[in-house]
């Protein structure tokens, strides 16, 4: 039979979140009355507000009527879709032609890695989310570097060279965001260097700053350096509708001046088949006006959990970072290993965290919580925490 | 800045069919009040049936409610559907574990074409879809070998030892369908080289033979050797709602003996994030008694339509193939291009189609006309085309 791609080999034998789900398997198999809060995973608690979900819906019907019913659209998305993003977004750096619908941030950055190849070098923010490693693994990628972001950089990291830069921000999973002057330093690093910076903006609509940028483009030059990717995972709930978007500008050129644009266009038609009909046409509503403000109030209420969260483990005690412009929590347990403290709340107050040493080795010794939840879930974990850790 | 990828430039400029459509995008600036009909890509054209649309509204409607709407859903697929596509599609032969959830066949196999990496040999039946190739070209694959498939070998060809074997059946382009013998053949000829199969039955719903098998896994032993690939475009409709299958048995073995399935399992979590869960709940309805009979009635349509068009160029008096199990023509023009021949139908019968040689060498000569279309656009082609070429 066929031989073992060598690079799956490279690979930790579980991808973390199922890891996670394993161990959570594993304790109620032991406490079968158990009742877990999982605020590990970051997945979308709150229904979808009824304005996009009449935008699904209608989508839904044309399918069942003859005169509106329409088969393959475009690999790139559709049309409207790529306009409305480009003018909402980045109203004045990207025009429509440069942005690419797809079904999601993870399946493009699994693509984008496909486009760029096996003998590229990479550098990651650590931790980072384990897609940009894991991903690079399984196409061969040999040469990773870490770059550590931690309390005492702020989580900006020394930048290192490398072909391919991938930051994340506001991050997951330390929910620290990038400042204009850190995104501005990244950029002219790039520029310098010549790397391509792979910018993941999906937590971008926590953002509650306006001195924070939410795009890599608003940093002059980048168009020349960085694709971005985003999602409606989590500004919209499509984490199970499944729609995202990679912005590819037309300015990014090879070393030998052709064009990124032109690849990533072939390789889309080529292997992609473009994102649901059904979920594009949601996503044109949850960027309307009416949608937009539906989907804000939740990210409002998620905001809210994060500050309920990051205050009751610093009354605990404990340093506490992001959970302002983002929906994750990263705590420091000095002294202990992540995969422990997981272990402890899960057994002693029946919540699911993330620990952060999965995320890469400067995850050690920090966990990972996830502000999606229902108040009352919100509230019941919060209040085990106290009780276990007081 | 970082270099080209040199598998991209080992690609084609255009994809097959973004070329089709860019000559028919030429020929209406020259003629823009012609009014063109599409018999070139395999899209469907009938809208989806009621019990089908209504599975995929409910679905919309629960997201939009607090105690029914999920998020991530499992990267595999919801666990119902795999059951139901193990017991409709496969019922001595395979079980739902064996079954994964995707947007579709075309996405499925540059997935596996990722898991299997570019340092393996493939071979291809030449006409083939493109991906196969295309695909493989992208990750590097340095040794592809094309089989021909001619009138003059029934379409079944000499088999080529490689590591991977890409089959189709019913066939795009030639819409050829491999006999039982052809089936056993090639599965013993697997074992025996120690290739794997990859099999792709996107049009399995056309067999109206009995005797025909429609799944690689009715030839004993094949769950040891063939990964399975399937669709809902084909069947349902599904060409915009994306959603699709692949078996990867678990008695599919690496030649050290490690599970190919794992690796799957693994690969999908780490890049994939499931199908939308629009999608998947129309896929269930799809396959239930009521779902499953309304898109039968279309696809019998759909081989009306296929008769029809094999008939026109029988009674032209050229040699016709395929048409009878599967939605596409294959004609042959003895003596003439494949791309002069589309320019010709184009240009006098206002009718696009798609260029045998686009599908490989073995094309060159051949045109695939697709049978998707309402029966007043297939009727009007017919007739253009007689008025043409008589």
């Amino acid at each position: 039979m066929i031989k073992r791609n060598p690079h799956m080999g490279a690979l930790p034998a579980n991808y973390l979140f199922q890891e996670v789900r394993r161990k959570a398997r594993l304790f109620l198999e032991k406490e079968p009355g158990a009742s877990l809060i999982s605020l590990g995973i970051g997945d979308w608690t709150a229904s979808i507000p009824q304005p996009i979900v009449q935008g699904l819906a209608e989508a839904v019907q044309d399918l069942g009527i003859q005169e509106k019913y329409t088969g393959y659209g475009p690999e790139q998305g559709i049309e409207s879709l790529r306009a409305l993003i480009a003018s909402k977004m980045y109203p004045k750096h990207i025009e429509a032609e440069d942005v690419f619908i797809s079904d999601g941030a993870k399946c493009d950055i699994a693509r984008l890695q496909v486009l760029f190849g096996g003998s590229v070098s990479i550098a990651v923010q650590d931790p980072a989310y384990p897609v940009y490693v894991d991903g690079s693994l399984i196409k061969g990628v040999g040469r990773i570097i870490r770059m550590p972001c931690t309390p005492e950089n702020n989580f900006f990291p020394e930048l290192v060279r490398a072909d391919i830069l991938y930051f994340c921000s506001p991050n997951n999973p330390t929910g620290s965001v990038l400042t204009r002057d850190h995104m501005e330093q990244l950029v002219a690093f790039a520029r310098k260097e010549g790397s391509l910076i792979i910018f993941d903006a999906a937590y971008r609509s926590y953002i509650r700053d306006d001195a924070l940028p939410k795009s890599i483009y608003e940093i002059s030059g980048a168009e020349e350096v960085a694709i971005e990717t985003n999602s409606f995972s989590k500004s919209a709930g499509f984490t199970g509708v499944r729609l995202g978007w990679t912005v590819v500008p037309r300015t990014l050129k090879y070393a030998d001046g052709a064009s990124v644009h032109q690849d990533w266009k072939r390789l889309i038609a080529t292997l992609f088949n473009g994102a649901s009909i059904i979920a594009q046409k949601g996503g044109i509503v949850a960027l309307q006006q009416e949608g937009h403000l539906s989907t804000t109030t939740w990210i409002d209420r998620y905001l809210d959990n994060a500050r309920l969260i990051k205050q009751t483990w610093e009354q605990l005690g404990y340093p506490v970072y992001g959970g302002e412009h983002a929906p994750y929590v990263w705590i420091q347990f000095p002294g202990r290993s992540s995969w422990d403290v997981f272990q402890t709340l899960l057994e002693k107050a029946h919540v699911i965290t993330t620990p952060g040493s999965g995320f890469g080795p400067s995850g050690e010794g920090f966990l990972r919580m996830s502000a999606y939840g229902v108040p009352e879930n919100i509230h019941s974990a919060v209040e085990r925490i106290q009780r276990a850790f007081s």
